[in-house]
């Protein structure tokens, strides 16, 4: 399929990484996330994805998303930020895309959240819609875990034409859908579109099977091993991705069970980086058991670099 | 299970009927909305849900979601007026609280909303923040279909015992399970919270089960034969509230294909008695051939009173 993008810059792949947002009682704790994405950036992520589902921007008012978009565009010093434009209503998401773009971020990341659930044609006007509104790159959030919403790939295809679309960020799947399906909506998207995988446990399949980025939770909070997977796995060293994966398998246990939201933000606490609680109600933080374990796990972890 | 219940007045059972907020491009359609709910309370419904889900309280702003709790006070005229405060971040449920007491509503109506899957704890801990800020009845309103959470009877229970909590709203059941499960939770409930039922397809099974009050999308719109529906199951006579129900299947196929929100946002425009269209977006209109379907039904079944 060929098309003449209009304004669409290309965005970076590699390894984007998605920081928590810690809200403390008194608000969002901007100092916190400033210091969090410094991290990032000295780690040298190839993006920053603010505000994303672990971002907490759901849960944030217009003025908090503002700030934080802000505050990360600055911190990043010039490492490209996705800012989360995601809300219930379509004209909360124009106005979370024209603050973004007042941010200064490089892309917008734009999931289909939902109360109703939503109807394909519902989800391809919300994308039409913002690409008619906002010039920035448009990235795709395929995240069903929170939406509720399962994007068909002909629904994808459908949306990836739009002027702005220049990323999509798939769920993660296995080696074998990935290396089957990644080509086939490569070869049906416009020239161009980048296409990314999310789902920590399984980045290094998507990765192998030819995705261009890794949507990483748990790189935004140690962001040295993760893109060290990233690397690895996309210079064609398998080996050494899979045995990156396998390390950080005990972890994802723990994001499975617990949601990865809750432990990347008690480990943030454990690591220093954050007060804690850190989550907005009625987010709940890590329960005890799954605390102690994180606890245990995370010493070995952080030393690898 | 005996308690002695606080200042948790007792809520009307019989039909709670939920409009719709009529949004118009140029915002809610306050003139719209409440000569809908003058409707409602001329044809005698026992109480009315403002701001529901049928009522896009999810896509409302706190400015808008005031404004119309206010209005169907006004409106109801004396009716009890049940106010939805669900939002994603438990301190704007607490602002909305706030709203619907000094618009004066009889009681807070509070689903799970939710963008990360929530925990059991992290919902009992949403309606222990409510209960413990809010003197007025607190409505539980359980509807997985549009929150993504299924509450357990267990959780039901331990929520039931928080000193405001008022009635229960759950989802519709057939009446072999509403029959089995009604009185076991009653059984498990402190005395006076009342049980209801929504899925107005499945709604006589669970009246003549035994449920208090009948949550109703379609009563919110076509009140009289609803309220004949309810009166009939209450009073035991099976045959006419099955009869009725019956009569409505049509309709209730396209509730159950385009989703009740948009069957009921056509008919109100079809009735005259909102602009179109009439859904926050991204929601769309309902398409073509089910509002065909819907304009060949509709004549019929507003004849009945």
């Amino acid at each position: 399929m060929d098309r003449q993008r209009n304004s669409v810059g290309d965005l970076p792949g590699g390894l984007s990484a998605f920081p928590i947002t810690p809200v403390t009682s008194a608000g969002v704790d901007l100092e916190a996330f400033q210091r969090i994405v410094v991290r990032l950036v000295a780690a040298g992520v190839d993006s920053i994805g603010a505000l994303g589902s672990t971002g907490s921007s759901a849960y944030l008012s217009r003025e908090e998303r503002r700030a934080v978009a802000g505050a990360a565009v600055r911190a990043a010093a010039g490492v490209p930020v996705l800012v989360g434009i995601g809300a219930l209503r379509t004209d909360d998401v124009l106005r979370h895309a024209d603050d973004a773009q007042v941010a200064g971020a490089a892309a917008v990341l734009l999931a289909p959240v939902s109360y109703q659930p939503l109807t394909d044609d519902e989800v391809f006007g919300l994308y039409e819609d913002v690409s008619a509104r906002c010039a920035l790159p448009l990235c795709v959030y395929d995240n069903p875990g929170t939406t509720g919403f399962t994007f068909s790939d002909e629904l994808h295809i459908r949306i990836a034409a739009l002027a702005t679309v220049a990323a999509v960020k798939l769920p993660g799947m296995g080696f074998d859908v990935a290396a089957e399906r990644l080509p086939r909506l490569r070869e049906a998207f416009p020239h161009g579109v980048s296409i990314g995988v999310s789902g920590d446990w399984l980045a290094a399949d998507g990765l192998l099977a030819g995705a261009d980025t890794f949507f990483s939770v748990l790189g935004g909070l140690l962001p040295h091993p993760m893109r060290a997977l990233t690397r690895s796995a996309q210079s064609g060293d398998a080996q050494t991705a899979r045995a990156i994966s396998a390390e950080f398998e005990p972890l994802w246990m723990l994001f499975r069970r617990y949601g990865s939201i809750r432990v990347v933000s008690a480990a943030a606490e454990l690591l220093g980086l954050s007060a804690a609680p850190n989550l907005p109600r009625p987010l709940l933080p890590l329960p005890a058991t799954g605390r102690e374990a994180l606890a245990a796990l995370l010493p070995s972890l952080t030393e690898r670099r």
